[in-house]
Formats: structure tokens, C-alpha cells, sequence
């Protein structure tokens, strides 16, 4: 498993980030000296993943107060980098209470706890020998360690529940096929790599025993933001009868959207998708409660009605 | 619009292919000068789509009664480049018959005046301001000329009654964003490619009225065999109330084969997926016959019970 401060740290006057991008064929760090510096390594995914660009806005965050830059400025800059995860402004209220580096860093170390508590609490729900498909990276790597979706998988292969995971290689920029398949391998556990529109077809053919996201946005009443595809993921698993979770901490659930009809969904670049041809690309899309068999934060598992279960889903500083 | 001969061609001592690996960089012909050759181009890919494949076969088997090549090696090298597509059977079958090249000519003007008649058949089922989307390339590339899928949109369209196609880019090969798109283009037909797991939130959007596809074997009961992929557009489009329609000539349907379990699914390299990580590549899926609302044919629009409605859908010679 890859450290935290592998992923990424604050250093006295920077914040490093492993990049992302050039996964898993290199693994290079990429330098930050300010906050708006940060906020582009987040706009450009250079860090990805709801609660890592959360931390990533901390580090930010307690950079531009060590260094005294403008923190109107600084705040703007990176709750403007992203807009759908919710954890980014959370983080950064967060810091606005107090900037100090070592709040940014505790930050990222009750996040890991969070994924580690998580993670033993969606194992329990799964049955021995489940096949998995989970989806983008809901990982270390998205997280600032251990992962969500992905941590869930590693804590239930450890428990010896898991046989073999499906990763969804996830367009356009194959964060399932680049960063998952990467921290499966690493950790050993048996994976294949899959077309996205191939997860029916598995389904179909009975090799699909439960599907685990992670999220970006969660309403009060349970709707799910997550990456492009997860919508499809979780009608597809309703339609085969296959239980669909949401596995997050609860700095992503954001109790003051009522509903995904309220979740800003960033439309990214088309050439991310093609540089030649006219093109749409939507970064995520919601997942309506009704498909989600429990939300799993690192108070438990939460089930329907979502929108009692999920009012203690809070973060307990 | 590309010109049958253009796409795939029989000259006296060659077969001519249109390099679709190579599309939309670069327009360059492959030449094959034994029937090994030409099923070489059918199993690399060349040439694919059900219908041009058949005709390619066609083409194979004519060229080796010319140059008299061993037959029953010509036919079994041919017949089994490609397992799922029954075409490619149906084709050999007719040119046991007669091997003459004027035979396999007439067997690729067929093709392409069956795809005229199913497209207008398909366009007549098509309300007007559609926005359609199709899956993976069913234009003339796939059907040595006019197309099924895409041939039905550019005959709405010319009809008026075609708004906008969503082009799923159609993973690993990406048919969709490099040969549908191009086609599209071509015509001046307002589409947009997407990654393949955006078609849901689509659906959920509003934005999509009518799911058009091709198919590459339709068991007797209706089950159809096409891309990967095309299962799952299925079930999100009976989960959105949108109509989902299979355009395939005659040639296409396996009246021997009474189900879709029947039906062999290819898989292949699992370096198309990705060449760094395990993977699986199912090549095609099944879409059961319940979730397909037409299977238009040259004959018209067929519509269950497919066991019944599918019968007279033969080929006339």
C-alpha cells in the first residue's frame, strides 16, 4: 500500500503530489510553491479523487497562509478548481477555522482513518468468494491513502472474502485501467481490466457479485455523484438483482443538497475524449438512491430511507 | 458517402480493403492475394462488420476459385477468421453454390440494396427532431456500403427527421469515434461521440430518444448478437422508456440457431483493453430479444414474437 505522504504532503514551503497522470507508467512528483499553484494541479488532475482534492485544498490552503498570500484569493482559487466534489469546500471551511499546517495534515491523517474504518465496515456486507467490479479509482491514490471503494476490497481480500476484482478501465481517462488495476496488482489481489460497457454482459453471465464505488457528492437524501458511468453501473446492477454500494467517508456527504438535482456535474474538455470528432464530456453523473443497496461512511453502513440514515454521516473532528 | 469499391473490392487477382485500423488518419488499401490473406484482414481487422465481413468471404472464396487454390482450405481458413458474425457462414454457403467473382459481386450489390431498403424501413419508425445513438461503426464501413444502423439515421435524416446522434466512441477499437463519427461527419450529420458509460446519464437527461444498432448474428427468437456494449444500451433503454432498434439485413439472421445462448462470443486479445495489466475482451454481447422493440430487415419492421415475426426475414436472391 502506498504511504500517504507518498500521495501526497505538505513540506514547509510546498506541497508535493505524486502525479497522477503519468501513472502507472512513471511515477513522478509534481512541486506546488502556492495555492494557485495547487488549485491547477487539481484542475488538471494531477491529484484526483473527492477526499485527496479535498486534502489537496488544506495543503493549499495552510501554503498560502505560511506564506502569506491573499486567503480570499487563495480560498477562491481552490474551491474553484473542481466543481462537483463536495470536499473541497468542506476541507477548506475546515481550514478557515484555523490554517495552521499541522490542521491540513491532521486532516489527511483522520481521512485515512476514515477510509480504514470504512473499508472494515463495507467488507462485513460482502459474502466469501464475492466477484467485485468497482469502478474509476476509488483507491489510496483518490483518497490520500488506503482508498474507499477500493480500500472496502483490500479489507475484505485480507478477510479472504474477495476471489477477483472487475475493474472498469473508465473513459476517457482510464483512471480503472491506470491507477486500480496498479494498486490491485501492488497489493496482489486477482484482477482484470474491462471495457466499461463490458460490465453488462459479466453481469449478465452470473461473475458479478457486487459493485463498489466511491462518490464525489452525496445528497441529504442519498443521490450519488461519482464518475461518468457509475449511473449506468448501479441500473445495470439493479436490473441483474446485484448489490450496488457507495463506499465514502463523511466529508463527502454534503447534507446541504437536497438532492442530486442540486450536484454541479463538471463538463470537461471533449478532446479528452476525442481530438478529432465534435464530442461531450460530462466528468460524472448521479446515481438516484433508490439503486444504492447502503451508503458506507465510517459510521457504517446506511440504508434506505437515506435521508434519516445519513443525518449522522458526519465528520466527529 | 464512401463507394462500395471503395470500402472493399474483388479486382483479378486480389481483394482491395479500405484499411479501417487505420481510419480517420490515414485512407490506405490493403491488398490480398489469397484467400489466407484475405482471412487475415478479416481476423486483424481490415475489414470488420458483419455484412463486409461476409462479403470479404465472398471476395476470399472467389479469389482462390480463380487462382484454383485448394477449396475446402480456402472455405475452412476463411469461415472460421471470425466466430461470431454468421455472415461469414452465410456468405461461404452461397459462393459453394457458384465461386464465380461476378457471384460475389452480386452478393455485395445485395448487401448494400438491402441496407437501402432496412434503412428507410428504419427511418420511418423514427419520430421527428430524433436525437439517436448509436454504438460502435454500423455504417457503411461495416456493410461494404449505405450501413444498417447509421445507414437508418442518414436516411431520417435526409427524411428531416434526425436532430442529433450520440456516437458511443465504442471501446477498445473505437469504431464509434473513429468510423462512425467519420461518416457522420462525412454526411453533415450533427452528432457528438461519448465515452461509452456516459449513454445513461444521457438517458436520464432527456437527451436521447431512439438507441439504433446494428447486429452481427439474430438467433431465430430475436436474441441479437452485436459489439460489446450493446447489451448494456439495451437494458438502460428499457430502464428509461426509450426505444431500442437492431438494423441488420437477412444476411444477418441465423435462422439455425434458436437462441442466443447459441451463439459463440469471441474474445479476443486482451492487449486491446489494456497491454499492461491482466484483462478480459469479450468482443460481443447478447441483447435478449425482450429488450429490443423492432429488428428492421430489408423486409420491414419485425416485432415480437420474433420466433414468428423473424421467419419470412430470408434472403431473396
Amino acid at each position: 500500500m502506498l504511504a500517504p505522504e507518498r500521495i501526497l504532503r505538505l513540506e514547509d514551503d510546498r506541497v508535493v503530489f505524486l502525479d497522477q497522470r503519468r501513472l502507472p507508467l512513471e511515477e513522478i512528483e509534481v512541486e506546488c510553491r502556492t495555492a494557485a499553484e495547487v488549485a491547477d494541479a487539481i484542475r488538471t488532475m494531477v491529484v484526483r479523487g473527492a477526499p485527496a482534492i479535498g486534502i489537496a485544498a488544506a495543503y493549499g490552503y495552510a501554503l498560502a497562509a505560511v506564506r502569506g498570500e491573499d486567503m480570499d484569493a487563495a480560498e477562491h482559487v481552490l474551491r474553484t478548481s473542481r466543481p462537483t466534489a463536495v470536499n473541497l469546500g468542506w476541507a477548506l471551511d475546515e481550514m478557515r477555522r484555523d490554517p495552521s499546517p499541522a490542521h491540513a495534515r491532521a486532516i489527511h491523517d483522520a481521512e485515512v482513518a476514515r477510509c480504514r474504518a470504512m473499508s472494515a465496515h463495507a467488507a462485513s456486507l460482502l459474502a466469501p468468494n464475492t466477484r467485485a467490479l468497482t469502478h474509476c479509482n476509488a483507491g489510496g491514490l483518490a483518497t490520500g491513502g488506503y482508498g474507499s471503494a477500493v480500500g472496502a476490497i483490500l479489507s475484505a481480500w485480507e478477510a479472504g472474502l474477495v476471489e477477483h476484482v472487475w475493474v472498469d478501465e473508465t473513459r476517457p481517462l482510464l483512471q480503472g485501467a491506470r491507477l486500480t488495476a496498479w494498486e490491485l496488482e501492488t497489493a496482489g489481489v486477482p484482477h482484470a481490466v474491462i471495457a466499461d460497457s463490458a460490465a453488462a454482459s459479466l453481469m449478465a453471465s452470473g461473475e458479478v457479485d457486487a459493485v463498489l464505488t466511491g462518490a464525489d457528492r452525496i445528497a441529504a437524501n442519498g443521490d450519488t455523484a461519482n464518475k461518468i458511468g457509475t449511473y449506468s453501473l448501479a441500473v445495470l446492477a439493479a436490473h441483474h438483482d446485484i448489490p450496488f454500494y457507495v463506499v465514502a467517508p463523511s466529508s463527502t456527504v454534503d447534507h446541504s443538497t437536497t438532492s442530486g438535482a442540486g450536484i454541479p456535474i463538471e463538463e470537461r474538455d471533449p478532446a479528452e475524449v476525442t481530438p478529432r470528432f465534435a464530442a461531450r464530456n460530462p466528468a460524472f453523473d448521479v446515481t438516484p438512491a433508490a439503486l444504492i443497496r447502503a451508503i458506507v461512511t465510517e459510521h457504517g453502513a446506511h440504508t434506505p430511507p437515506y435521508a434519516d440514515s445519513l443525518v449522522g454521516a458526519v465528520v466527529s473532528v
